[in-house]
């Protein structure tokens, strides 16, 4: 909490007493000057794959679709995966990029010391949704701009998160490994699988996913539960079934799905620590599609293999991609898999469109949509203060 | 269709001219006679897994939960899962047994030539839904009584149907796979995974089970059809936005996920061969919870060598279980359980008091739950004519 009021009042110094909209002595301004810009997209490289599919955007080699329309506009993009360690392809283009394009599914991590060295830089995007790759209060502190393709995969994310659900209750993975086995041991599969019916359901964060995760979750009659700092309205209550928690960790022991919907920030990091996980229910299944550094990774460990946690699913991971003796990989009853539920095709249609859409609005010098700023010329964005 | 208009007629033969509900020449009676009566129920083992959970009613160990209220009522129950060649355990009891119960899990084959054998036999109970284990044609002839415990897991067949639809769409397995094998390749799995959103899911049979299915598919926004003998009230149309067609062949090439929900009769085995599956849309995705043998197995497994079919999910095989070298266990692209999706801890609480209950009124010579009955006396439920 001391750490968050630091980046709002560095934010706040930097913001006033101009208005937000206009650019401080600090920052290094939200509208391009004009000329030749070098663009630089770090995205996961696909090989092989790359060719298959003509809408598979949001990989190394086919860059967001976009190569041809800026560079006939006279721009730079240059493109890689190599994103890590001081002789990487990336370090030789921060110091005179103008944007940093990347995703949450291969970030490359913005440290302060990344944004001290780049000084032409302006404008951070995340094609696809977060921005915790990055530090926020030094990219605040630097006047920079920071925005994302909000709402880009939130539908793509909300059904992976019930997919996980299922998977869970029901007990999918060892029966598909006994499958893949030779196998056929009915009874180890059915112990232990449930019915989602009946079961209760509690989401910590209620924002665009968590509530389009609710509303697919209404005609499995379960009861829905949710955290959230607001309320939703009447309406949807009304319309989902779902009940607001105001506590936290008066909501939790309730639940027999935990499922973590709430952007990571120093409020969060680490919120499901040992002590959290020990006043959950017993046997209690937990999907968390946010962030993997949400959760003691330890404590998740732990509490797997002592059973305390039944099943754990979820395609974020601290930190990504994750090394091979990353101990999520072996812990029983996990059903994980790398980060992907926000990078469908139909997802990356969404996220390259609307990045197109802020660098075209970045050119002209026009403002984004509001809801995409997570930084605007040194500011934070609300949710983030 | 042949065979299954004489089904109808030696059944036909066997009911009238009397009213249905009484007993014919042929009968052996659906009231039981007074006395011990030797039951025998036919489950899957469960071994180490038989005391760890209280509910766990379905397996061979906790035999429903009703031996103690059987025995004391002076009756003989015989429980095995040793139920195939000359020399199992159930071929022991056929002779004298007034009563003998299975699951579509781990199916007793009643043949013509056991049920001639039988000489006691009155009752053939399914605990669960499903009676295509049992000779129909020589049950009905014989005068016997099969029942079911119809919509005791209807929701936990539909959850698992959404469940495997999600599981396809969004290429969950090959993450999976990665995860555990020490890999992080997001280009293997996105350049092939997509939203639910938008697409075409078409059911084939839209009895309890595909509506349970298309209500829970409504927040998804996808295009819903369904193709049954009967269309469904303009309510449920309303309420789902599911849309009627009549013409099987007509529905299927509109589809991107095909959801089979049809019981198995003789007018449907085998009704995906190479010959239907290759009218299907390139890269459908087969969803069968319904019977293995709808499906012509060596087709399915040539459509996903081809990728015709792009993926295919399901817990049911012919036979069951599933032998080591059953191919659908190695095809590409599969996501295959062995046959559970019935049997959770729900289910098996819902079919064993379902189970009970049937009992019960056989001992006091009550009727059934009139849609229970698969086989009254010989006599053909409508659904089966």
């Amino acid at each position: 909490m001391a750490t968050k009021g630091a980046i709002v009042s560095a934010a706040k110094a930097l913001a006033s007493p101009r208005s937000s909209s206009a650019s401080t002595f600090f920052s290094r301004q939200l509208h391009a000057t004009p000329g030749s810009k070098k663009i630089v997209g770090v995205f996961y490289k696909a090989n092989e794959y790359a060719k298959l599919n003509p809408n598979f955007l949001g990989c190394e080699e086919n860059a967001l679709g976009i190569r041809e329309w800026l560079e006939s506009q006279g721009h730079k993009y240059i493109v890689t995966d190599d994103k890590e360690g001081p002789n990487c392809e990336l370090e030789k283009h921060i110091e005179d990029m103008h944007v940093l394009i990347t995703t949450p599914f291969h970030p490359a991590y913005v440290t302060a010391e990344r944004i001290k060295k780049a000084k032409n830089l302006q404008l951070l995007l995340t094609a696809g949704i977060g921005s915790d790759h990055i530090d926020l209060k030094a990219a605040a502190a630097a006047g920079l701009t920071v925005a994302e393709v909000t709402g880009s995969n939130t539908v793509s994310v909300a059904e992976d998160e019930l997919m996980r659900i299922l998977i869970l209750v029901r007990n999918f993975v060892p029966g598909y490994q006994q499958v893949v086995n030779g196998e056929w041991k009915v009874a180890a599969i059915s112990h232990r699988a449930y019915d989602l019916e009946g079961k209760t359901v509690g989401t910590v964060g209620a924002g665009r996913i968590g509530k389009l995760l609710m509303q697919r979750l209404r005609p499995f009659n379960c009861n829905i539960l949710y955290h959230d700092r607001i309320k939703a309205d009447d309406e949807f209550e009304k319309e989902t079934g779902a009940k607001f928690e105001e506590d936290l960790d008066k909501m939790l022991p309730k639940c027999d799905v935990v499922v973590v919907n709430t952007p990571l920030t120093e409020k969060t990091r680490g919120m499901f620590d040992k002590e959290r996980i020990s006043k959950l229910k017993k046997g209690v299944l937990i999907v968390n599609n946010a962030r993997g550094a949400i959760m003691d990774t330890q404590a998740v460990v732990d509490a797997c293999n002592s059973g305390h946690i039944a099943g754990y699913s979820g395609d974020v991971w601290n930190p990504q991609p994750a090394p091979k003796d990353h101990p999520w990989r072996y812990m029983p009853n996990h059903a994980m898999t790398p980060h992907t539920s926000g990078t469908t095709i139909d997802g990356q249609l969404r996220y390259a469109a609307g990045t197109k859409d802020m660098l075209d609005r970045y050119f002209k010098g026009e403002d984004f949509p509001a809801e995409n700023y997570i930084v605007k010329e040194g500011k934070l964005a609300s949710q983030y203060q």
